[in-house]
């Protein structure tokens, strides 16, 4: 599909990219860049690429497809080195969370007889760094390109097959929409979850030990997303800060409202919200982007329990692997 | 362990107790009572007792174990019902998740000679009613009880046995102290989800369709916890006001700090929060109550993907039922 893949950056998704490119077979050869020698040296030991260099500018040599996969703080010392470099026709793009300040900080910089066309799948785990990454992690997930008006058309077909070719759905929006979109489901959800574990990180020793002791009654689903990559996630917030500002002006007018429900004792108000919320779930599981099984499939009861934990009866409950759900 | 065990109500975890103490043997026979016909006949189907009727009192007869599993808010009329039936030296407990609203309420009510012990497993999954439970919920969860200072000992002991041979790990608190630690683990993460899936659910139809639509980017995640049973939540916020509101003070004080360093561009104050909660999780992995696979084990690449939306060659990708995570 493509002759040459460079990879600006390793982490989860550039590894996940890496991976799905070598077991499709989308690429003949994937040059693999990045900063910090260390995780070079962790993508080679993976064996994720063809080559390895710490200069992003060899790496774009004579690629007919770049994709940035680096924080997007850095994209601009990235362009700086690799502009020059970039062959005449290539395709570049990148995986940032944000895409409005992307275009901004990239498209200046960008050669004309490059095709700039910038991406962002919306796919990820909790876990970062080459070794987190795996080959199905774009399956049946969406990939969202913001190409400019005057991009051109087969290199966005190109693009998109390659996607799709690692098993995600591909859909092009303005820049400045996906922001808008992105800072409701996933922007605004990682600063609440990333705000609430750091009261907790405040509290007091003791009330803070017994938080994580009964974690399970709710608060340890916050904990996931708030363990995502600090860098990148600190990236998102300063370059799509009006987005998320607005959004987080809506959260907290409702906010404000659901505590004066609370305050008052209006069961009605409490309950109709508590109602409603549940069709939102149903819709996003019937739209295939959550599993149906009850706790999202975690593991009840897995051989992981420390014996310690259990009473000496324990063993002869029938414990399962996997499951937890309405059909036990 | 026990001759006879009424559960009044019988939704997820009422049929979780049910469906462990069989398994473990727990008691010799379990009477199930709940108000509505269809949930009682549901029971029956899935074969949850040896005895089921409408009639709380009679289900409460000779009962040495008394297990209230309906929503905080019916304990009031509940305990009328069967204040004269219970036997003298029957423990009565319950599952409620606030406990010093449920001590005000039942202690005048509880006869002399039965011994009150308020509990709380912390466990459950967003499922509801009876065909939801199973009876690993509780295995390596932690359940607390919350028994007067004038409590049997022995009464505590019986029942703290109980659940312990269900999995649980049993611990002894003041009630107050209780809806404290459970207003900042459980209640406050339950009102927050419900806030921001409730911020979705009023968006306009287009924009809410595009969030159901990319919400694996993060929003998902919150859905699960606001599709826990409606009812149940309301008596929560109506029960436990005062630890709630006190900890949603601190949550907006921390959450309007966060706002202004979005808005400043701190990127240090950004970076030091988003560093500081990684550990928080690592914490609550190590004390065995969350699962280390990443995104919670959640399957990946399931077979219950609609072929519609895979490209063509997708079936050729390695697909994973479970799994994900850093060594894939």
């Amino acid at each position: 599909m493509f002759d040459k893949l460079a990879l600006i950056g390793i982490g989860l998704i550039g590894s996940s990219i890496a991976r799905a490119t070598r077991l499709k077979g989308l690429a003949k050869h994937v040059a693999i860049s990045t900063r910090k020698l260390e995780t070079l040296d962790e993508a080679r030991t993976l064996g994720l690429g063809d080559t390895y260099t710490l200069d992003a500018a060899e790496a774009v040599e004579a690629a007919d497809l770049v994709i940035l996969c680096t924080p997007v703080g850095a994209y601009g010392s990235v362009m700086e080195q690799i502009a020059p470099a970039l062959a005449p026709g290539a395709i570049l793009s990148d995986v940032g969370s944000v895409k409005r300040h992307v275009v901004d900080v990239l498209k200046p910089l960008v050669p004309a007889s490059v095709h700039l066309i910038p991406g962002h799948p919306l796919a990820g785990t909790e876990h970062s760094g080459p070794s987190a990454g795996f080959p199905e992690l774009f399956v049946n997930r969406w990939c969202v390109l913001t190409p400019g008006p005057d991009v051109d058309a087969v290199a966005i077909a190109r693009l998109t097959a390659f996607w799709g070719a690692m098993g995600s759905n591909v859909e092009c929006m303005d820049a400045t929409h996906h922001d808008m979109v992105l800072a409701i489901t996933s922007h605004i959800p990682h600063l609440i979850a990333y705000n609430i574990v750091g009261t907790v990180a405040d509290l007091e020793a003791d009330t803070q030990s017994e938080v994580i002791k009964f974690s399970a009654s709710g608060f340890r689903d916050f904990t996931r997303i708030a363990a995502s990559d600090p860098v990148m996630w600190r990236d998102i917030f300063l370059t799509n800060r009006d987005a998320v500002l607005e959004m987080l002006g809506r959260f907290n007018e409702d906010l404000s409202r659901l505590q004066r429900a609370v305050r008052v004792g209006d069961g009605p108000a409490l309950e109709g919200l508590f109602t409603r919320t549940r069709a939102v779930r149903r819709s996003i599981i019937t739209a295939g982007q959550e599993t149906a099984q009850a706790d999202f499939g975690r593991p009840h009861a897995s051989a992981k329990v420390p014996a310690s934990a259990l009473p000496g009866t324990a063993p002869e409950l029938g414990i399962r692997e996997h499951g937890g759900g309405e059909d036990a």
